[in-house]
């Protein structure tokens, strides 16, 4: 199962709509739930998909769009405005409960403040979302994100983009890339450093990375 | 001595005019100098500012615009384009050199691929930079962020901005937060948390934030 969140920053719309129809076929998995977070909400009604959940404080929705919102939605969460968490947070949780062993694609994450962004990022530190975080991909037309916890994993190209960047969110020990132009063998890292611009190996479609200890996101993206 | 370097990401030229005399103002300095990495040398010839040093491998700026560039500069470093170091990198590197105890306003650097902007916060981790990076601001018209390291600083308000967020990159002791409205008195962080959302007190101007082991980025942002 596929289920998309959709949160309150910019992305492109016609990019979205192709990525939906490209996870069907790449996954062959035509079960889909489509969540707005707060102003997401309003952007799954206006890209006219269904609202399976909506979730926020709806602080910056305006009442007439919220009603419409209450109207299409399946399920309404909404939520006191102050509050330990985010509205995200929150979302994220919800769905875990409603979609386990879902994949989770969230657009509307990476763009508008940077202190949002972060705050979405951030979110592989809780260990609350520990056995999920793996399935989770922070995406928009020109950036895509994923999280990796320690162990082996495989990353495929996403063929609209050109760069792969991994960035240590912790001091990590034992970091192995495979198949890619930058290779490493066991790589030690005392500091969290950034190795960005590296990327696949011409004609081939996927890579391996692995390593024993900290956090590392994923990220293709392109200029 | 207020420097100024312009990475290759997007902002608001009218915005940077506007911010190089609200500092000069600010801090009774009319002494600057402005350092263009790669396309940022582009974007200071594009808005007609001096080029005191051009710095990167220029490989995404055509033949023409590099000859106008080299002309311009009063300095140039024409970098390898296979490096172990970011062209921002080695531009901070230089500077530092160059213009040591100014303050450094970096541009260019918040926007576009989500990589290039985690590779420029991440200099808060480089030991190499700990001498100057509570000098180094990342700015543009939505977003502002300040390193910090241990111990006590003050936070001016830039009155532009709404929100004032403090986003941990690493476990955090005995962190206190005064003037804003939601203080903190000695927390203690295990793992990193974005405290993000955060203001300023109506009225006042600044505010005092104190910690003992860590790394913080303060950002300042508005929607």
């Amino acid at each position: 199962m596929q289920v998309y969140l959709i949160g309150s920053g910019p992305f492109d719309p016609e990019f979205f709509k192709g990525y939906v129809e490209r996870q069907k076929v790449a996954h062959n998995d035509s079960e889909t739930a489509f969540v707005g977070v707060d102003l997401g909400a309003k952007q799954l009604l206006d890209m006219n998909f269904p609202i399976d959940l909506a979730v926020g404080d709806f602080d910056s929705i305006e009442d007439k769009v919220y009603q419409q919102v209450a109207k299409k939605a399946a399920s309404i969460e909404k939520l006191e405005p102050m509050k330990d968490e985010t509205d995200t947070e929150h979302a994220l949780g919800s769905v875990a409960d409603l979609y386990p062993n879902a994949r989770y694609h969230l657009f509307g994450m990476l763009g508008g403040r940077v202190d949002h962004l972060l705050s979405n990022l951030w979110l592989i530190y809780q260990e609350r979302f520990a056995s999920m975080i793996d399935r989770v991909h922070l995406v928009e037309e020109n950036n895509a994100v994923s999280f990796l916890r320690p162990g082996q994993h495989q990353v495929d190209r996403l063929k609209e983009m050109k760069y792969l960047s991994f960035v240590a969110m912790t001091p990590i020990t034992d970091l192995t890339l495979k198949n890619v132009v930058y290779p490493l063998d066991n790589y030690q890292m005392s500091t969290p450093l950034a190795l960005i611009s590296n990327e696949f190996l011409p004609g081939q479609n996927t890579m391996k990375i692995a390593f024993s200890n900290g956090l590392i996101l994923a990220i293709q993206a392109r200029d």
